[in-house]
């Protein structure tokens, strides 16, 4: 090994990290109450392979999405590839083996992606990804639970300050059916209204010969935004039956948001036109106060299973954890609930036994420190309560309220009385 | 795309698997109940990168270790891996950022690991271990927690029917001391000792020059496997100081884990030598009846974490969650609690509100379906109960005991009933 190699081995390459103490404690939270919510609202869990071949990763996939992935070989030579997302491999487990079970699928995965990009705050280049996947329905219905989630998912989070944006981008895709624009041209006029430059837009629209009700219309997009009002704003500005009809939907899911009692966090938004290539109908984008970049997104893929094999539509979203723990705080306690000295009788370690048989941490020392050396350790640890032996069923209680010496019965009683 | 390479895309890698309904929700269970025992015994979660510089992860790799890990370059040219395992991880984090944290050091990990194997059952080419690691203690007390922790995991996954085979290499390492063989002589050795081949052992040690007391304690290594008689003989065929000091320890550890109430599920092994390189004192494997494969693992490892800068004693086990998962059978119910009709009623949203906010799994039919069909497909889907709005705050209640009406009220009731 050389040595300008080994020198890596102790450094963790741009983009990647390690989480212990209270940050992996939180993050553990964060799964946690996420897999509930999932739970609660119906979803299984689907549990999906880290790499799989790049073919089936790359499907659908916009160029951006292609370029950063993480490609790999098998020793056959075939290309292999990290997951940059999780939807395209439910889409793949849902056309290929899933194809004659009782419709609608629910989905939830919580894991790792991976993505060759810069990272940012809350998204290095492997990040963790939960959401879930509505598959096998079609309707307004599949679109207004899988947004009325995401807002339940973010509330269970204790995160309260959020909109969710949402789009239809089928909206777009029907006024410009009219004119023939291949993905190219179609990707360039996403990325211009995304940036919301009038100027650009007017000049890109030029150079794509798009003029008359279809330019309206588009130019008009990046200032749809906000609440009903736009809808019909949309409707008038439609130039043919899809767009219309793409209107009619978005109306219907906000209707069945209202009824939900989460349209509050709703605004509309026909700019909302950034997305992973596969969308083709509702996409959102959830916000944060004080966070500048989404904490979730999602919307409708109509056509993606189809692609391995049997046809279903299908709507999901995905949260980014960490860019949620720059937003949520929840208390965590790693601290010991119980710190025991270590001994040599068989009734001490039952104690143990006992405290953690009530859901309590217990740690018991290891190191065959004394009473002293061992209160000094619960301090620098935050320990609840130390317990040390004195021999003879007699034992030293030590807490924030002082030290007490106690009978084993007493002690017992004590350690029941901490874990109810 | 070129067809060949597109076929791909509907499959999935050779080794590789995905997870959904049942098994998902076993797997599931099983992370739950492991993170759960290693909170309990005081431990704590560290979340670490599915891949990382290779010279990272390669450090005191076996070759057979080193071969078997999937390569990648980053964009730099810099080789990474998937990780094979976590505690060279965990051993890396310990000695580069832990190294002033008062010690013990208690750690748990969840995760998928990857090896270029020919898969087997319960160990594809990506497969979960859960395990601890115990860093900054060197006494027979941390191994013992470690071995008594592995015993409580294996019990909370109801596993009755199993035993730790508890070898010590430093007991090899010191017998061989005198012969002053490099690390492939003693490998081979090793793998020799394992296959238990009488003939083939004695071979070896002529060939390697081995004679005297040295090849009696060796040949008698395979033989060496029981309770603490064992140790007697082992005793008896020491060389050196330092091979009655591995025994020793071994004594030591046994006693303490007689008095944790768990020496019954241990087996004494001096022929346990298979390992990974980094091991330096106490190893063991958790086999299961009727498995033919070790479901845990572990041992002592004294030398790794210096590798990253700081030298800490440590000692630890990983368990194989879908080897786990061929000998344990949880019950688990992935069928929704309540079925709801889909209806524009904001009082049925409230129902299915309240029901989730009891914890029950609730599905409300996206698909427009009417009382047939949702009967139908409650069936399909075992759901427990049916709840059909019929307008007018009245609801056909259909489940295992037939079909009722109820008014709004009398249903609240009923849910508050289920979930308590």
């Amino acid at each position: 090994m050389a040595f300008a190699e080994s020198s890596l081995a102790r450094q963790l390459p741009h983009g990647l990290t390690d989480m212990f103490f209270e940050q992996a404690a939180i993050k553990t939270w964060l799964e946690a109450v996420l897999q509930d919510v999932f739970r609660r609202w119906g979803y299984n869990r689907i549990i999906l392979p880290t790499f799989e071949y790049y073919d089936a990763l790359a499907t659908n996939a916009s160029p951006q999405l292609q370029e950063e992935m993480y490609r790999l070989f098998d020793r056959e030579g075939h290309i292999l590839a990290l997951r940059p997302d999780m939807t395209v491999q439910a889409a793949r487990v849902a056309g290929t083996k899933l194809y004659d079970q009782p419709l609608p699928l629910r989905f939830y995965y919580i894991g790792s992606v991976f993505r060759y990009e810069e990272p940012q705050a809350g998204r290095r280049r492997e990040f963790t990804q939960a959401g879930v996947e509505l598959m096998g329905a079609a309707g307004p219905e599949a679109d207004a639970e899988v947004l009325a989630l995401a807002v339940a998912a973010l509330q269970a989070l204790n995160i309260t300050r959020f909109q969710l944006n949402v789009g239809q981008v089928a909206f777009l895709q029907a006024i410009l059916s009219d004119a023939h624009l291949d993905n190219g041209a179609l990707r360039r006029l996403e990325q211009v209204i995304d940036r919301k430059n009038d100027v650009e837009l007017q000049r890109t629209l030029a150079e794509l010969g798009i003029g008359g009700g279809a330019a309206r219309a588009i130019r008009a997009i990046p200032h749809l935004c906000g609440d009903e009002g736009v809808l019909e704003e949309a409707r008038r500005l439609s130039t043919n039956a899809s767009a219309r009809r793409a209107i009619e939907r978005l109306g219907q899911v906000y209707e069945l948001l209202r009824l939900e009692g989460v349209a509050e966090h709703v605004i509309l938004d026909l700019g909302e036109v950034r997305r992973m290539a596969y969308y083709t109908g509702i996409t959102f984008h959830a916000y944060v106060a004080g966070l500048g970049f989404h904490v979730c997104n999602g919307g409708r893929y109509d056509g993606l299973v189809a692609n391995f094999g049997a046809d279903m539509p299908a709507v999901g979203f995905a949260l980014g954890l960490e860019r949620a723990m720059l937003v949520t705080h929840p208390q965590v306690d790693i601290a010991p609930q119980l710190l025991m000295r270590g001994c040599a009788h068989a009734e001490c370690r039952a104690l143990a036994a006992l405290a953690r048989s009530r859901g309590l941490r217990v740690e018991v020392d290891v190191l065959g420190r004394d009473e002293e050396a061992l209160i000094a350790y619960a301090q620098a640890r935050k320990a609840h309560h130390l317990v040390s032996c004195r021999g003879g069923s007699v034992y030293l209680l030590h807490d924030s309220s002082g030290s007490r010496e106690l009978g084993r019965e007493e002690l017992e009683k004590e350690i029941r009385s901490w874990s109810c």
